[in-house]
Protein backbone atom coordinates (compact mmCIF):
# COMPACT_ATOMS: atom_id res chain seq x y z
CA UNK A 1 0.00 0.00 0.00
CA UNK A 2 2.77 2.56 0.46
CA UNK A 3 4.24 2.53 -3.09
CA UNK A 4 0.57 3.24 -3.96
CA UNK A 5 1.28 5.98 -0.80
CA UNK A 6 3.60 7.79 -2.88
CA UNK A 7 2.44 7.33 -5.81
CA UNK A 8 -0.52 8.94 -4.91
CA UNK A 9 1.29 11.98 -3.30
CA UNK A 10 3.54 12.32 -6.36
CA UNK A 11 0.16 12.51 -8.37
CA UNK A 12 -0.72 15.20 -6.25
CA UNK A 13 2.71 17.19 -6.54
CA UNK A 14 2.31 16.88 -10.08
CA UNK A 15 -1.19 18.50 -10.54
CA UNK A 16 -0.01 21.24 -7.65
CA UNK A 17 3.30 21.77 -10.39
CA UNK A 18 0.78 22.28 -13.48
CA UNK A 19 -1.09 24.84 -11.14
CA UNK A 20 1.38 26.90 -10.58
CA UNK A 21 2.85 26.61 -13.88
CA UNK A 22 -1.12 27.98 -15.15
CA UNK A 23 -0.84 30.92 -12.69
CA UNK A 24 2.97 31.36 -13.82
CA UNK A 25 1.92 31.59 -17.18
CA UNK A 26 -1.01 34.04 -16.07
CA UNK A 27 0.96 36.28 -14.05
CA UNK A 28 3.79 36.58 -16.94
CA UNK A 29 1.00 37.61 -19.47
CA UNK A 30 -0.11 40.47 -16.77
CA UNK A 31 3.46 41.48 -16.31
CA UNK A 32 3.60 42.12 -19.80
CA UNK A 33 0.59 44.22 -19.86
CA UNK A 34 2.15 46.52 -16.82
CA UNK A 35 5.29 46.56 -18.68
CA UNK A 36 2.98 48.68 -22.00
CA UNK A 37 1.61 50.71 -19.24
CA UNK A 38 4.45 51.77 -17.94
CA UNK A 39 6.10 52.30 -21.20
CA UNK A 40 3.46 54.60 -22.48
CA UNK A 41 4.44 56.81 -19.06
CA UNK A 42 8.09 56.06 -18.62
CA UNK A 43 7.63 54.49 -15.89
CA UNK A 44 10.80 52.28 -15.13
CA UNK A 45 9.97 49.02 -15.16
CA UNK A 46 12.18 48.25 -11.95
CA UNK A 47 9.58 49.16 -8.70
CA UNK A 48 11.31 48.26 -5.37
CA UNK A 49 8.50 49.63 -3.55
CA UNK A 50 5.90 47.66 -5.32
CA UNK A 51 8.13 44.34 -4.68
CA UNK A 52 8.71 45.33 -1.04
CA UNK A 53 4.66 45.37 -1.05
CA UNK A 54 4.15 42.70 -2.77
CA UNK A 55 6.31 40.44 -0.25
CA UNK A 56 5.07 41.98 2.82
CA UNK A 57 1.48 41.03 1.67
CA UNK A 58 3.11 37.27 1.01
CA UNK A 59 4.13 37.18 4.43
CA UNK A 60 1.27 38.51 5.71
CA UNK A 61 -0.66 35.43 4.68
CA UNK A 62 1.90 32.77 4.79
CA UNK A 63 1.81 29.68 7.05
CA UNK A 64 4.40 27.33 6.36
CA UNK A 65 5.34 24.45 6.11
CA UNK A 66 8.30 26.72 4.12
CA UNK A 67 10.75 29.22 6.07
CA UNK A 68 9.91 33.07 5.60
CA UNK A 69 13.07 32.92 4.09
CA UNK A 70 12.30 30.24 1.85
CA UNK A 71 9.52 32.23 0.50
CA UNK A 72 11.09 35.03 0.02
CA UNK A 73 13.57 33.68 -1.89
CA UNK A 74 11.24 31.67 -4.81
CA UNK A 75 9.28 34.74 -4.48
CA UNK A 76 11.98 37.18 -5.53
CA UNK A 77 12.87 34.52 -8.17
CA UNK A 78 10.16 34.96 -9.69
CA UNK A 79 9.90 38.65 -9.59
CA UNK A 80 13.34 38.72 -11.12
CA UNK A 81 11.78 36.60 -14.08
CA UNK A 82 9.09 38.84 -14.58
CA UNK A 83 11.05 41.76 -14.98
CA UNK A 84 13.07 39.84 -17.34
CA UNK A 85 10.41 39.12 -19.30
CA UNK A 86 9.39 43.09 -19.84
CA UNK A 87 12.80 43.28 -20.89
CA UNK A 88 12.70 41.15 -23.31
CA UNK A 89 9.33 43.16 -24.53
CA UNK A 90 11.11 46.26 -24.46
CA UNK A 91 14.51 45.03 -26.08
CA UNK A 92 11.86 43.65 -28.96
CA UNK A 93 10.10 46.77 -29.72
CA UNK A 94 13.77 48.63 -29.97
CA UNK A 95 14.28 46.47 -32.96
CA UNK A 96 11.18 46.76 -34.27
CA UNK B 1 -7.95 55.89 -16.57
CA UNK B 2 -4.29 54.18 -17.32
CA UNK B 3 -3.56 54.47 -13.48
CA UNK B 4 -6.44 53.17 -12.74
CA UNK B 5 -5.80 50.00 -15.05
CA UNK B 6 -1.97 49.46 -13.47
CA UNK B 7 -3.65 49.43 -10.32
CA UNK B 8 -6.60 46.66 -11.40
CA UNK B 9 -3.52 44.88 -13.32
CA UNK B 10 -1.25 44.84 -10.00
CA UNK B 11 -4.26 43.77 -7.81
CA UNK B 12 -4.70 40.46 -10.34
CA UNK B 13 -0.74 39.99 -9.94
CA UNK B 14 -1.64 40.38 -5.74
CA UNK B 15 -4.28 37.74 -6.44
CA UNK B 16 -1.83 35.24 -8.23
CA UNK B 17 0.64 35.73 -5.85
CA UNK B 18 -1.54 34.70 -2.85
CA UNK B 19 -2.80 31.38 -5.15
CA UNK B 20 0.80 30.70 -5.55
CA UNK B 21 1.42 30.76 -2.65
CA UNK B 22 -1.29 28.63 -1.36
CA UNK B 23 -0.53 25.80 -3.51
CA UNK B 24 3.44 25.99 -2.28
CA UNK B 25 2.17 25.55 1.05
CA UNK B 26 -0.12 22.62 0.27
CA UNK B 27 2.90 21.29 -2.13
CA UNK B 28 5.33 21.40 1.02
CA UNK B 29 2.70 19.58 3.53
CA UNK B 30 2.69 17.10 0.54
CA UNK B 31 6.52 16.93 -0.01
CA UNK B 32 7.20 16.57 3.95
CA UNK B 33 4.40 13.08 3.84
CA UNK B 34 6.47 11.73 0.92
CA UNK B 35 9.83 12.26 3.12
CA UNK B 36 7.72 10.67 5.61
CA UNK B 37 7.33 7.49 3.31
CA UNK B 38 10.57 7.50 1.65
CA UNK B 39 11.92 7.18 5.67
CA UNK B 40 10.14 4.46 6.30
CA UNK B 41 11.50 2.79 3.53
CA UNK B 42 14.94 3.97 4.26
CA UNK B 43 14.97 5.87 0.30
CA UNK B 44 16.90 8.49 -0.58
CA UNK B 45 14.82 12.00 -0.65
CA UNK B 46 16.85 13.40 -3.23
CA UNK B 47 15.36 11.57 -7.15
CA UNK B 48 16.78 13.08 -9.71
CA UNK B 49 15.15 10.55 -12.14
CA UNK B 50 12.04 11.78 -10.42
CA UNK B 51 12.83 15.28 -10.91
CA UNK B 52 13.50 14.91 -14.61
CA UNK B 53 10.38 12.95 -14.78
CA UNK B 54 8.31 16.54 -13.34
CA UNK B 55 9.88 19.02 -15.39
CA UNK B 56 9.70 17.01 -18.43
CA UNK B 57 5.90 16.87 -17.68
CA UNK B 58 5.91 21.26 -16.90
CA UNK B 59 7.82 21.72 -19.78
CA UNK B 60 5.10 19.52 -21.88
CA UNK B 61 2.24 21.42 -20.62
CA UNK B 62 3.84 24.95 -20.57
CA UNK B 63 2.98 28.00 -23.00
CA UNK B 64 4.76 31.29 -22.51
CA UNK B 65 5.44 33.41 -22.05
CA UNK B 66 8.34 33.04 -19.79
CA UNK B 67 10.95 31.02 -21.89
CA UNK B 68 11.41 27.07 -20.91
CA UNK B 69 14.36 27.83 -19.19
CA UNK B 70 12.81 30.63 -17.04
CA UNK B 71 10.26 27.94 -15.76
CA UNK B 72 13.03 25.45 -15.39
CA UNK B 73 15.21 27.82 -13.07
CA UNK B 74 11.80 28.53 -10.98
CA UNK B 75 11.06 24.94 -10.45
CA UNK B 76 13.96 23.85 -10.14
CA UNK B 77 14.17 26.54 -7.05
CA UNK B 78 10.82 25.22 -5.77
CA UNK B 79 11.76 21.80 -5.84
CA UNK B 80 15.35 22.44 -4.34
CA UNK B 81 13.18 24.57 -1.23
CA UNK B 82 11.19 21.09 -0.98
CA UNK B 83 13.88 19.06 -0.65
CA UNK B 84 15.48 20.95 2.27
CA UNK B 85 12.28 21.31 3.68
CA UNK B 86 12.31 17.61 3.96
CA UNK B 87 16.27 17.34 5.02
CA UNK B 88 14.83 19.90 7.77
CA UNK B 89 12.17 17.49 8.67
CA UNK B 90 14.66 14.51 9.13
CA UNK B 91 17.10 16.13 11.46
CA UNK B 92 14.53 17.11 13.55
CA UNK B 93 13.54 13.62 14.00
CA UNK B 94 17.29 13.00 15.09
CA UNK B 95 17.43 15.22 17.49
CA UNK B 96 14.17 13.91 18.90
Amino acid sequence: MSENQLAKLREQVDQINLQILELLNERGKIVQAIGEEKKKHGTNRFDPVRERESLDLLLKNYDGPYTEATIKHLFKQIFKASLELQEIDYERTLLV
